[in-house]
């Protein structure tokens, strides 16, 4: 796979969180396109597992989208702070769970064919209560929801982002069924 | 959970592919605060299943991401296009095969957070093999995947997306082993 070649690199929008730039790019083949590319710092997901085998979800507005989904909890990495001190931030803020067994599931790009951001999958068990502490934006619900009723609540929509899919599939072997 | 009211907003990109914007939002404990928010027209994803259960899937140099993944085939909603149509069309133009029979798995948001990108993922079986138009700045190389080596190249990384990583546990029922 041989590389290509960045003609000219333009930086369109330097936000707190994402940046944007718009590059024309000379392919292999000797085609040259533009490809407009947003730089994201990376994010963790985590998904606590209590002893009776339910998960801990949380219900939240996403402003983004439009509508609430059941998440797991997750966040933005802070720069220089590595996945796993992420992940264990998270996890305290918005559900008050506190672990010294946090494992990795896997990691992934969401949208490879725009978006360099890389999302860090952990699972979260021995669980100890603390306190939660939510950034005062933040509208969480704690849920706790039963393996059973995972490809339920995916196949109605309710969960309905890659992050929590990728997560729960991983961590119990589902099947979705396909319509 | 009440909902957010806008008080600004702002376009600070409009691009062929995204468009950005930054608005300024009030939250329902009274809190203002800036969402950087990136609006993408949608894209699908096919995991085409071959009738030995290999799956066909395309190896190309990511440039958002800056190496090469090996996705399901997979494509961009053109305007007013359902995404079955964009599933059949992104099919053939990728691997070369048309179906008659192409199932919907789920859907999902990419990264709720800050896009409001959906992705419609689609199961195709009873591939019939016509030709690969890809477009002309794609290099794309076609890999059969047997299931048996799902897990290895998800833990090893060749495999890293999000859509993919849904589309082959949601169909397999795989879990991944944790570390």
């Amino acid at each position: 796979m041989k590389p290509v070649r960045v003609i000219s690199s333009h930086q369109v929008f330097d936000g707190g969180l994402i940046q944007v730039k718009v590059d024309t790019v000379l392919f292999p083949n000797g085609n040259q396109r533009e490809r407009e590319t947003v730089h994201h710092p990376g994010a963790v997901a985590i998904l606590p597992v209590l002893p009776d085998g339910k998960m801990v979800l949380v219900r939240q507005y996403r402003y983004a989208t439009g509508r609430p989904l059941l998440e797991v909890p997750a966040g933005t990495l802070d720069p220089g702070e590595s996945p796993d001190a992420c992940a264990l931030r998270e996890l305290a803020e918005e559900t008050g769970y506190q672990t010294k067994s946090l494992r990795r599931l896997c990691q992934f790009y969401c949208s490879p064919g725009w978006a360099d951001e890389v999302l860090y999958a952990f699972v979260a068990t021995d669980l100890v209560n603390g306190e939660s502490s939510p950034e005062e934006d933040e509208d969480l619900e704690l849920v706790e929801v039963a393996p059973d009723d995972v490809q339920r609540l995916i196949a109605q929509g309710e969960i309905a982002d890659a992050k929590t899919i990728v997560s729960l599939l991983g961590y119990l072997g589902l099947r979705l069924p396909i319509q």
